[in-house]
């Protein structure tokens, strides 16, 4: 093994850590055990970082304690962070316990920031610099410290209590002339992050600045980590993995849906579809308040379905395009007025085209057979303007509902498609059959 | 003018272009166009690249035609063809026609490549060295000829005709003694893309080799244009909007839902609304079918929208997660069966939660009232049945529609909620009516 081991480390040498690990993480666990016992500290720490969650597991399983030790010990600290965050808690405490103190007291700095926050993403793999320093001596500090990834793209600059003065792109460094002083390069002009800010906000600075790695600093200003932008496509994935999701009316499901435990996803999607089978329970009462007029006219419940799922259908349209703007930040709450103004519109529009097309189909069908009875003209008529009506009252519900959650401090994407049509299916039985009861008296009803 | 330009012009001086941009394009346009006539050329265009688009069109007509010719020669490339593409076919002509012949034929040449392909988001502006060179030489070459944005955290190897050998991080350069060759620092190993790949591929690459710049080549690996991690940041938000949208049941608007026209968004949201209420209006056709067995037991009617809402809140909740995961590449069609019988038992499960529910609030309601006759234990297992029946109907609906999109080609994002609830709401229709049959022949049937 020994000189398998060797051979192997010779035919690694010419590899950078960070270009290498994302093939390797695909090998078998079983050949990233030996790779892992054997191989250069700093690749197997990569490669760690991106084997998936469950290989993890087994392989620090398959390690000795003291090879689990030593690479716990040398992992980035931002990847240790995501890696102890997703254990139970007693693994995660026996994986503390074979860290070596200083990188103890790191992990559990980081672990105690708030889950989705800045601080549980931060790596400490930066390069801070002195402005008082020459553009060569920058330079040659780094090329003294700057063995560790992620970390070469943009240089801090900080006073000499730590205190971060600003950012400066390598690229700048490089193009200047090598007896500049660094304070020369400034431009006071920085974006930072707090360890406790929520890691949405850090993605919108990503998305606003076009940075490959924004500071994060405490209270005073001082400098205590970066963020990356690697990290922020996957932050970006995840976000969108949990809005699409309650969009879909289930909770988030924050694992990957084949490898979740059953009991987990049942209780995650059952809380919901509960919730809104109680509000649907309101279509039975009120139908029940209708029934004399079903019995009358048993013609009006065929169409009963084709109403409401309009209604619902519209309404999820509406949800969704509203929810989505809002997480784009494309209008604020305050610009309500503009959403209802245009959802009137366009609620009109829809509910005109397919009360039309509702209006013909029972007209047409009625010249060739006699399914809907000699009152065909009372019900199509009934059927066209009931749908203009609940297409419309859709479309102003579920515009508005995401931004009234907003407003009151909730999850806009809680209004999900299946939130609105139930809430939708109710009220549009009642505008169905109130428009029955007018247009219907004398005749059917 | 001429003086307070020249003191804008010193007022900019110590700034990087791409720090200042973000916070210059927040301006008024008429700031704006002020600042577009006298600042420096690089730093009007990077500031252009950040306007939103309704004010870049603003701004080029408060400019002159030569002003704006000069700002449209100095755009980066990928910007100017994400602008292009923006515009109405005629007045992108207008604007390729003030191009200089080189700076047009680029643009041309970016313009050919399909809607959302790499080819439209390359940038043009990269390094590319040789690899006999010595650090040294690289260095010097990159400190002359790095003048422009996004480029220099990685530098490109290239042979004598312009083919790929290999990209080498600034990073590799900085830490490596300043007299080795190029050559010695190279793995062999990088990831290239081609124009005419798709920007959701990208979006893959990106996340996973953790990289801020890929290579573009063509079909003789010659390279031709990089595609940077900024620009994904973007991609990732836009596709997530569309996946999000198509999940509403509307067509993706891939425009601001306050600026897209009354008219484009009615055409986008009719078209679904329509084929789903063609689907639904199928529902008329079951629930005439059976016409007979509602006028003589009119207290089925009642709990029609409950039960087939509940079926298509469930296949809603499957078809969303399915979708999900399939975008984020957890399973592929060909694990369809472990979907199924993950979706098998969890629509088994949550059809007994909500068929208990249904069956103890009937069974509950008739103990206080005759609401619902003397047969309501009939009724109330006849509802719970269905419901156990509908609900486990649509997640194996729900979850297997997208699957079954996929392997035809199509977008599994189709299968929308709506479009699952149409589908469930008939077949459900039919479940309920056959469970009463079966259960309430002899009593109420």
């Amino acid at each position: 093994a020994r000189k398998d081991g060797a051979a192997l480390r010779r035919a690694l040498a010419p590899w950078l850590a960070e270009d290498l690990a994302p093939h390797l993480a695909d090998l078998p666990v079983e050949q990233l055990a030996m790779l892992f016992r054997v191989g250069p500290p700093e690749l197997v720490a990569t490669t760690f970082a991106y084997v998936p969650l469950e290989v993890q597991k087994r392989l620090l399983k398959l390690l000795s304690q003291d090879q689990a030790a030593e690479l716990l010990n040398s992992l980035p600290p931002d990847d240790r962070t995501a890696f102890l965050n997703e254990l139970p808690l007693d693994l995660a405490m026996q994986m503390l316990a074979l860290l070596s103190p200083a990188e103890r007291q790191v992990a559990q700095a980081l672990l105690a920031y708030p889950e989705h926050s800045v601080g549980r993403m931060m790596t400490l793999d930066y390069v801070a610099v002195r402005p008082e320093w020459s553009v060569r001596e920058a330079l040659d500090y780094i090329r003294e410290h700057g063995y560790d990834r992620e970390t070469l793209n943009v240089i801090f600059v900080v006073d000499t209590s730590g205190r971060l003065i600003d950012d400066v792109r390598v690229r700048r460094l490089l193009l200047s002339p090598l007896d500049r002083p660094v304070r020369e390069l400034l431009d006071g002009n920085y974006a930072r992050l707090r360890p406790t800010d929520d890691r949405e906000h850090a993605l919108e600075l990503f998305r606003q600045f076009d940075r490959v790695a924004l500071p994060v600093t405490d209270e005073s200003e001082r400098l205590i980590g970066i963020i990356t932008v690697d990290d922020m496509l996957d932050v970006a994935a995840e976000e969108a993995t949990e809005d699409i999701q309650k969009l879909g009316g289930t909770e988030a499901l924050d694992e990957p849906y084949l490898t979740i435990t059953l009991g987990r996803i049942v209780r995650k999607r059952a809380s919901w579809l509960v919730v809104l089978f109680f509000g649907e329970m309101l279509t039975a009462t009120a139908m029940a308040y209708f029934e004399d007029e079903i019995a009358k006219a048993v013609v009006l419940a065929l169409f009963v379905p084709l109403v409401i799922s309009s209604g619902g259908n519209a309404g999820s349209q509406a949800a969704t395009l509203v929810i989505r703007a809002l997480a784009l930040g494309e209008f604020h709450v305050r610009d309500w007025w503009r959403v209802m103004r245009r959802e009137l519109a366009v609620g009109v529009l829809l509910g005109l085209v397919l009360g039309s097309i509702g209006f013909l189909r029972i007209a047409l069908w009625s010249a060739v057979s006699d399914v809907y009875g000699p009152h065909w003209l009372g019900v199509a008529g009934t059927v066209g303007c009931a749908l203009v009506g609940v297409v419309l009252w859709g479309s102003l519900t579920g515009s508005m509902l995401p931004l009234v959650l907003k407003r009151f401090g909730l999850d806009p994407a809680t209004s999900s498609a299946p939130f609105v049509a139930t809430l939708v299916d109710v009220t549009g039985l009642v505008i169905y059959f109130s428009v029955a009861l007018v247009l219907l008296r004398g005749t059917l009803l």
